[in-house]
């Protein structure tokens, strides 16, 4: 998404910092996604960006969600989403969360420990549950291994756990890691995951599912392949790896890939000063109030109102709050020029902003407007 | 504070997570640190916890407030506190809250910048502004130097520059980082801040506040200084190095050691599993809804409820979101035998908890009770 007069306008007239969202973005992401890979089903991860309209844009498109906690469930519910549409993607949830997305109708079910087998199973019998292949996925951003999914041969003892307990072991989940930029992991993971459909076969266990997780990268400063690249790999390995399997369901869970390009973050210098050998900028957005992934190294490209990349300086980008880990980036390049109440655009700012927004030190989170709702706003 | 009979029976009936607060541990901290500084006013540094019933508690005892914000501002009106006593400490403010503040009455502006100098002189023409030494604060855990402070010269010329924009150059804050565990860094910073009152003597200017900023620290797992120890240190170095300049103002921004130790996070465990090697528990509470300072390495005492340390185990301790950040401490040492749905108690967790968490993946912050609400509810 790019900045436009609109948004300029919008900038210059209403209060940052501000969050604008392009509906029809998260769209077109939606409809290109679907053709490119026309056999998947697509579970919107609901985390990356809850906005309303968002979700609604995407029920009517005829999105699925992944779901990650009793919140965004009735979230969804709010705006007429069936539980026949979500799947509840954490394997990680509570006893009472499970029993109520099982009362509601929800079908699917993440796991990827015993335990968590056993929590499904005592809350959701006969519910159809998928496990979680770890991968190895140092070629993204976030590699998510670790916390989430476990080995082969663990998710195998898994999901025949699952079968002795009297669920409905249904399929394999992988995640490539958010932000990926390799579109080989996806062929690596389906293969990984045809062993366990094997190897189970052989064990009379039939899976029907295979879900593909999210980490289609979103453009920031890095070259990322293509959905549709993607989209070819991911076809050309499940026929290849899983041909012997018949009519599966195939579903991805994409966040970031939905909605990164269809925010751009709004924010205005209110502070530079020079520190010994340091140049300070200090925005009205910082860490705690959209800007969280930052601290993980998160890059964004970031626009100056005005101002040029051609003649650049090395600055320390801050938040406003009066907590030294609201520091956005440390010594980055910056129009050189940039000075106080410039207005500072993070582009694609769409996924995990908001979001992870609190109100630390007095600061609300910034508002969120939608493309349209800005063009009332400014009229 | 330590879990009780209460907190522990609460833990049994209530939903987790929550964090327990004991007004009567704020008040003999706040008692206990008047004692300790006798010609000290406190400022209580409202970001380490905005609860109300803090602030009403604070007030009743006389306390000023370090505020950062127009929201912690209004908070403080909300409860009948006069501007009179609080005092604007960010150096990182919108014009617009400047004169906000300013109009209302607040005396007392940070700066650390000419260009703040100007903003403050522009909205709140003469009002009284101190500026920070950047201390060097390799002995805290926070070392807050870098983003906040600047050195001593330069702290010398923004306050000749407040000087001839009009404002009061009033006095030197500074801060040795927060949870600091050195006490002599308080006569290292008082000693800096006399070389700044002393040189701006010579130019006609007599300052009349020296802020301590805040650092005192709250026991976790190292040995800390007392709040006495603390005190005697200050107040002997006010007297070496600053004996010259008389009926000075001497204020300190408590935060954490207010609230830190009057605070209990109850989380419950809902989950545990093995991958690999590793052994991993997680809980009902993680870094966005609570334990964000354990991403910067932040010890807590963990208590598990009916399990001792006589015999432990390395595990890796996460929250409940689909998020790997939100990882609270990798290859800690538990009690071995920690296990589904065993109680999990973060000691001294009342600073700069429940203030940074955010709505993320659906889930709601920890609910925040008193003692006396706590006693309500389970009874």
């Amino acid at each position: 998404m790019e900045v436009n007069e609109l948004i300029r306008e919008a900038a210059k007239k209403l209060e940052t910092p501000f969050l604008v969202l392009d509906i029809e973005q998260v769209k077109k992401n939606y409809i290109r996604l679907k053709n490119s890979m026309k056999k998947v089903d697509i579970f919107y991860a609901v985390k990356a960006n809850s906005h309303i309209e968002i979700l609604k844009a995407l029920r009517d498109l005829g999105s699925s969600f992944d779901v990650a906690s009793v919140g965004e469930i009735d979230k969804l519910l709010s705006i007429g989403v069936s539980p026949k549409r979500m799947s509840f993607g954490n394997p990680i949830k509570k006893e009472k969360d499970i029993e109520y997305a099982w009362k509601l109708g929800i079908e699917y079910f993440s796991v990827d420990s015993e335990m968590e087998v056993e929590k499904v199973a005592r809350r959701a019998p006969g519910a159809k549950v998928y496990a979680r292949i770890a991968t190895s996925s140092n070629d993204s951003d976030w590699p998510l291994s670790g916390k989430f999914g476990t080995d082969i041969d663990h998710v195998i003892s898994i999901l025949k756990w699952a079968n002795r307990n009297g669920l409905v072991p249904y399929g394999i989940s992988f995640h490539v890691g958010s932000q990926s930029y390799n579109k080989y992991k996806w062929q690596e993971a389906i293969l990984e995951a045809s062993v366990v459909f094997n190897k189970l076969m052989k064990n009379g266990i039939e899976l029907k599912m295979l879900n593909l997780g999210g980490g289609i990268p979103v453009k920031h400063t890095k070259p990322i392949p293509t959905v549709e690249e993607i989209g070819e790999v991911v076809d050309e390995s499940i026929q290849e790896y899983l041909w012997k399997h018949k009519d599966l369901m195939i579903i991805t869970e994409p966040g970031r890939s939905m909605v990164g390009d269809a925010g751009i973050l709004v924010s205005k210098v209110i502070l530079k000063s020079r520190k010994g050998a340091k140049q300070w900028v200090y925005l009205d957005v910082g860490v705690f109030h959209g800007l969280m992934e930052t601290i993980e190294n998160f890059q964004y490209e970031i626009q100056v109102e005005g101002k040029s990349y051609d003649k650049t300086g090395v600055f320390t980008l801050a938040g406003p709050t009066c907590d030294s880990v609201d520091t956005i980036y440390e010594d980055i390049l910056l129009p050189a020029d940039i000075d106080y109440e410039d207005i500072v655009y993070f582009i694609n700012a769409g996924a995990y902003t908001v979001e992870y927004g609190s109100s630390f030190n007095g600061i609300e989170p910034p508002k969120v407007y939608t493309i349209d709702e800005l063009k009332e706003l400014i009229k």
